[in-house]
């Protein structure tokens, strides 16, 4: 009888061993994604998946809402919306998103940037230095900004716009002299059509009241924080107009443009 | 004690359920796909996953071996082999793949296909008829066939060539009059650079005798079934040249040659 029951707890202890290995081998080095930047760019704003499924993939990512309400950010398992008049929420983990990227971030190099240095210097001198561009890295920016600039887009009503005539009226923010991180993904070009290719960073403040899709910044006092990731997990909604999306011509063009 | 040993029981048993239940959750419906298709264009070939490792995600599956060795194909769980001499060997599992798709297979639809059907009818057929054209789809043929065609890629030896040089000197097999199974995958054209966009199909012999990559068939009496698949999983190769590799070039032209 003492048999048994040590048999049933080490049972037991075992299964809980391998169910927190399994936690942990399943989600920490896996970029997470929900649809295709495509399937966004032709209109498909309905949410598929909850935040709270989200956070189960990651502790870090960017991503937009349900009906394309707004910017969304997940910083050290936070969430944040900047909605389009530039005010940040924390949405409730029932909302739903039609397209985010996640991860659970772990840095592999750590670099200061130097002061002054801008999105596109930024681009150009850690695209020379990553140690392959077939890889995906995820991304972390920390410290001081003398700007940020950012834009985000306002919820939408059916029929959706594609997103390149949305952008046209974007409302863009000036985040002058601010503590914050940007955070997102580099992703390399084949994901073309599924993902962007290149950088795709979001901002939020430390303290909570502003953010946005990066367009631009300048550093002040800025480390950045990079997690090689070979692994790409995609999840399609299973949602018809995902469905009968005509996701066979080529948005590159449009992509880029949106994302400036 | 008696609640004790009951308690750690109860505990065991729910994990166990947990644990079946996250297996079939975790590999039943995605797709899991090694390294990219355009780093096999260009030579990219030592193989980084076990078979051993490949099966634990699938049940049928397409790819090719280490150094280029034949063609791979998954069917019911078993690996065949089918190497450029046109024999079918039953590889190791510790032997390794530097591509290979599979998923675990469960029928979502099944069709009969009019006899007499070539590759070229099958896929016409099939496209106008996919509840979707941006989703996967795994597919197993069954049945005879009157004909069908496949090659197979000889070993390679280092410094390697791009598998667009190889197949100029493919051996083509005629195999007449055959039952057997064709497996593999129908992928969206936004997998183009990951993945090879449409068709992608190996043929097994229900002798296990004849295999290879099909390049055409005619239908005797076969039945064809699909599995629907929402879920996309890639991991890259931990190596060297597959980080230093051009991926940045359009090779779909170069892939199209190659899978005819």
């Amino acid at each position: 009888m003492l048999m048994k029951r040590s048999m049933a707890k080490m049972l037991a202890v075992i299964c809980l061993v391998i169910l927190s290995a399994q936690a942990l081998i399943a989600s920490d080095e896996v970029l997470t994604q929900v649809s295709t930047i495509d399937a966004l760019m032709t209109g498909i704003y309905d949410g598929t998946t909850s935040l709270g499924e989200l956070r189960k993939n990651g502790d870090l990512g960017i991503g937009t809402m349900n009906t394309l309400d707004g910017e969304l950010v997940l910083l050290d398992g936070i969430f944040y919306q900047v909605t389009s008049d530039g005010k940040v929420i924390r949405p409730d983990l029932t909302a739903k998103t039609p397209f985010a990227v996640v991860t659970f971030f772990t840095a592999d190099q750590t670099i200061t940037l130097k002061q002054g240095s801008n999105f596109q210097e930024f681009t150009g001198n850690t695209e020379k230095w990553f140690p392959s561009r077939n890889i995906f890295y995820a991304v972390k920016l920390k410290g001081t900004f003398k700007a940020v600039k950012t834009r985000s887009v306002p919820a939408q009503k059916k029929p959706y716009s594609p997103l390149a005539e949305i952008v046209k009226t974007q409302p863009v923010f000036e985040i002058k002299n601010v503590t914050g991180t940007v955070v997102g993904f580099w992703s390399p070009s084949y994901v073309k059509g599924i993902n962007v290719p290149g950088y795709h960073l979001h901002f939020i403040s430390s303290d909570g009241m502003a953010g946005g899709h990066v367009l631009d910044f300048v550093t002040e006092n800025v480390t950045a924080e990079f997690d090689d990731t070979r692994e790409f997990s995609l999840t399609l909604p299973d949602d018809n107009d995902f469905d009968k999306a005509n996701l066979e011509k080529d948005r590159a063009a449009e992509v880029k443009a949106v994302e400036k």
